[in-house]
């Protein structure tokens, strides 16, 4: 795959931008610290922690960034996204707050609380099978039909602008906290969100390196880095960190990604849930399996912090019930 | 009992020096609010979250205002203290930062997670058994042979201002999220969090009504306040609620709370349990039993919300994962 990206990358002031048209309608998450999980690590870790941002995750800010640039008659005839869950509820909240009708295709098998928050956020869900229908085709078709507006998940300018928004706030609150960041571990799908946390580190924290934190088997992104060119996740393979199993990088993010990130990291589904549980044992958060990989990667050892400080982006908390229950069951004492 | 209280209660200026202190060493702990959860209940939650407080739990604040007014002496002797968990790992945090030692006597079932952690924070802990030996004999015992300041858990001016931090945040950041408080309800076990945060809102949200929330059996307060006088928690009551199973409103905190407070309510460990599963669905807040009474109280309906802007103090998150998961198991669906 050697096409080149559908749009130009976003710049620092893209996301400065973002940032304005955010604030009061998103929240600015805490950057949380524990000094007992600091002692554990032997480094100093920076949470921030988008499961307290409105949705339940970082999605709210891209989506929000795009929707609120649409003209009046594109309010009109709504808008339209394809999402395991998360961009779903973005997308949702924010063609809420703009009063635009969203139309968001999802699988069938998407945790329950996803699937309920998206309805309850105003949006149509129409339900597809993750394993034999293409939901890109479907999405496109009913927005063709209505003449809606398609939000996409990553590999958009306005999107990688908003979600750059996390590391504008990331590098402040840092600031404010005395830190100067060795590092920033962040979970990535199709790396909308790093490569937008990259790009605001770039100008703002160039000492910093950028990780990508995957499943295992979904290293499409860290396999892609060492290649040079954008590779596939692992035919077959299967995690359940539900909101990272994008099958390849963005074109767009992986140009960006190409250019700033120091590399990526896999992580098994048993390290997750143990960051799932250090993440209620020692933050009092609540993390979605996808949203605990880079904070797996810190826990686990896979990157080395001893010494270090580093932040950690715990990415959303939309998880059901029993799932986390399960999570916090059978993972080994963290 | 009708003995006068051992000390003057604190004034709102005492919260407010209590305020300067903790400045940079509390958390500024956000106020959370879920627009689902507010459709849901058809009124306005504004949920303050200190799980996310240093140690877990909003007891630093006051043990950090008692300790930090030692002299040289008395920081050279140390401190001691009793608590099932919470005051425990607030009171070795304050010390530690402090630099006096902590000897913390702690009941031998409290949760794990509670006496590691308070050992985590540098204090020794010495264990006695919850249904034969008298903490209080204890711990002033340990006091008397080392010279060293005993810190209450509640009835003790210097604890309450500190705690009353809590409800002069609450009134700031309501008015700053522009919303004009009907009720504030709060967890009550000795009654020291929320007399503080009755005597700030007396001044700053005089229109609040404050009502405690205690687990079913324990809700001596509710009881007192009816009465008139201080009554005793049901003989042989049980609750999971570990935090706040005192036997007996404080002697301060009760004349502060006689004055203030609208009155007080029950919650069965059901509908705690529920309360726990929707901190976690709608807020991603990892909540303790005892930390969850009061909203417990919003969401089950035993305080009416609808309409009502009403805060709600979730005031800590310290829970051994198993117990967690098993809430979130035997709770009915939220």
């Amino acid at each position: 795959m050697t096409s080149s990206p559908p749009f130009n990358p976003p710049t620092f002031s893209d996301i400065q931008s973002a940032a304005q048209r955010l604030e009061g309608k998103a929240v600015l998450t805490p950057l949380l610290e524990s000094p007992l999980l600091n002692e554990r690590i032997g480094g100093r870790l920076l949470i921030k922690a988008e499961p307290l941002q409105r949705t339940g995750s970082f999605k709210f800010r891209g989506a929000y960034n795009r929707i609120s640039r649409l003209n009046a008659e594109q309010i009109e005839r709504g808008v339209v996204a394809f999402s395991s869950g998360n961009h779903a509820q973005g997308v949702a909240a924010a063609a809420q707050a703009m009063g635009t009708p969203a139309t968001i295709v999802m699988p069938t098998n998407a945790p329950a609380i996803k699937l309920d928050n998206t309805r309850a956020w105003g949006a149509e869900v129409v339900l597809y099978d993750r394993y034999r229908e293409d939901r890109d085709m479907l999405a496109r078709d009913i927005a063709e039909q209505r003449g809606a507006t398609l939000v996409p998940p990553y590999d958009h300018p306005l999107i990688i602008a908003g979600q750059g928004t996390v590391g504008l706030e990331i590098a402040r609150q840092a600031k404010a906290a005395g830190a100067e960041l060795d590092a920033l571990l962040s979970p990535c799908g199709g790396g909308g969100l790093i490569s937008g946390c990259a790009l605001a580190l770039a100008e703002l924290a160039p000492g910093a390196e950028v990780f990508a934190v995957e499943p295992e088997g979904f290293d499409d992104t860290a396999r892609s880095l060492a290649a040079g060119s954008r590779q596939h996740a692992i035919e077959g393979a299967a995690s359940f960190c539900d909101a990272l199993l994008a099958k390849t990088p963005g074109e767009l993010t992986f140009s960006i990604n190409q250019t700033l990130l120091a590399g990526g990291l896999a992580v098994s589904d048993d390290e997750v849930a143990q960051a799932m549980a250090a993440a209620l044992i020692y933050l009092k958060l609540v993390a979605e399996p996808g949203g605990a990989t880079a904070l797996a990667a810190a826990l686990s050892g896979k990157y080395d912090c001893r010494g270090k400080t580093v932040a950690v982006i715990v990415s959303g908390g939309n998880v059901d019930p029993a799932t986390f229950a399960e999570a916090l069951g059978g993972s080994s004492s963290p």
